[in-house]
């Protein structure tokens, strides 16, 4: 988990980090995320009152009107949980939730390789897989803020693999941080890959990091398994691209070492699949500015939301806005 | 083709309907269409000046900001074609072209049944399959204008069948008027369908309506050709409801008689696929006002354009504007 302070300007003045487990909970994981606040403010000397406004990503739906988790997958606990509210009360500042990779997409829209994009998917691969979608320059969220959830489109090339959901052949199955890392531990099991047998031996485990390190030392097994992940990314991506025809795919993996040689299979794919009109000033890149995309795009969000015409008319009348500390954390 | 003539309040004053070949050429057919308009405008003793403004859709990629047709499969000679001005030389007016099944879908937004959605996919069937996409209550056409262009997305569950594109798989090759009509001329040689063979002997040929109407007279080989047409399109908008989350999906048969049973095919393959909470209040229906949404959508373009903020401005200096004729043809 990631915190940052931001001054109205969008610049980024403090940051902090901790290792948490989304699955403890809503009350475990915001308390901490409420201390990763006050140590923010408490380093330069600020009251809870300081702030302008919160933004919280969270990795799953949200309703952004209300300011909810929304059914996540595997978040026990979460499930209309009113994030919002828990903020309100301790900061006494608007707040705002949204999908983690709404943020990340939003971060490189105003501060990344997106800048200018009208149209933009940004695929984020860690333990799964999910995206985030910008369509004519604004956070596409859909009816129920579901949307982006392609852990469970079906791959049309997929093999027999069950996915969690019990259908066959789902993205997220297929093409993901653990999708990786199990695959990685079979062939290191088999005996298939020296590199990853030599891994397990060392660790008793296999992670998607391991497999991605294989393939850049030459290991074949681990070569394919990147490749095939990355076919997997790009045959969902080409019909994506086909129905929403964006100008720029960003993808952000979290898997480290798995950057290059990923996104040339996903290439592969997307040119092969697409149609040539839809491509033909399409890129697909790297995500540029990793989890400070979160933390920017949370700012954005804030400023966004404060600062829109509806909201401002009810600033404005207030008196001068300069008046009151220039912060916002996200 | 059809053409219509609406005044300023969105009421459509009159309309005129021909039989057109797209593959004729711009020039054939857009003199077509310019006849329509001008009949449309005697008819009432109004001259080519009393127009507000004109829409034109097209069955093609649309770049939206130059109003030229672009890259259109199977329509040779449309490739740049500068439509707009075509028009606009004419008729001294605005002109906009935009693709035709994304006219359906805001005719559908303004005056049917997608009315307060502010997310819809409009699925319309012909010869073809296409899509229609409002995001945030706006047409999102992509950054080429080819947005929704899902006949060459790859049906996970799909068979060997080779498309035109030379890709396997393709929607529009499994699920169009003309394969139904290709499916079903098989079924009618093989014998397999006695329905069919009987309309074969008829008529020397087979249509998808053919089918549906076998299916709806309880023939098993009809019945489970729509089925199997049905399900393919449900696969591709399980995956799409699952990127997009869309509260209502429209479809527009061109295919006589395929209605009720297409509908409940699409709705079983997306419910069956599709995250529950991308289905919990999607509503999957047939479209309601038939081609004449599409008229309505021109309206509604042309209305949308001429008063936007920023040209409503170059307006009002220049006098009242309830001066002028208050006239759009669509």
């Amino acid at each position: 988990m990631s915190a940052g302070l931001f001054d109205l300007s969008g610049e980024l003045l403090d940051r902090t980090d901790d290792v948490i487990d989304i699955t403890d909970g809503p009350e475990h994981v915001l308390a901490a995320v409420g201390r990763a606040f006050h140590q923010l403010l408490e380093r330069r000397s600020l009251s809870n009152n300081s702030l302008w406004g919160i933004a919280v990503g969270l990795p799953g739906p949200v309703e952004f009107v209300t300011g909810c988790s929304v059914s996540p997958p595997d978040m026990p606990g979460w499930d209309g949980y009113p994030v919002r509210t828990y903020f309100s009360d301790l900061y006494a500042t608007p707040v705002w939730v949204d999908n983690d990779v709404n943020l990340l997409a939003l971060g490189e829209l105003r501060a990344g390789l997106a800048r200018g994009a009208e149209n933009v998917i940004y695929v984020k691969i860690g333990t799964g897989i999910g995206a985030g979608i910008i369509a004519g320059e604004r956070i596409h969220r859909g009816a129920q803020g579901s949307a982006g959830e392609i852990g469970h489109i079906a791959v049309p090339t997929a093999d027999d693999t069950i996915c969690q959901c019990g259908n066959r052949g789902c993205l997220g199955a297929l093409a993901s941080g653990s999708a990786l890392a199990r695959d990685g531990a079979r062939a290191a099991e088999s005996g298939e890959s020296h590199y990853l047998a030599s891994r397990l031996k060392e660790n008793g485990s296999v992670s998607g990091e391991d497999v991605a390190a294989g393939a850049q030392c030459g290991d074949r097994t681990c070569l394919q398994l990147l490749q095939r992940f990355g076919h997997c990314v790009g045959d969902v991506m080409a019909s994506l691209v086909n129905f929403f025809n964006p100008s720029l795919i960003l993808i952000g993996t979290g898997v480290t070492g798995t950057g290059d040689l990923l996104l040339a299979s996903v290439r592969e794919a997307v040119y092969a699949r697409s149609l040539p009109l839809a491509t033909r000033n399409l890129q697909i890149r790297l995500a540029s500015l990793g989890d400070e995309a979160g933390l920017r795009g949370g700012a954005a969000m804030v400023m966004d939301e404060l600062f829109c015409p509806e909201r401002l008319a009810r600033w404005l009348p207030a008196g001068d806005p300069t008046g009151q500390p220039d912060l916002v954390a996200s």
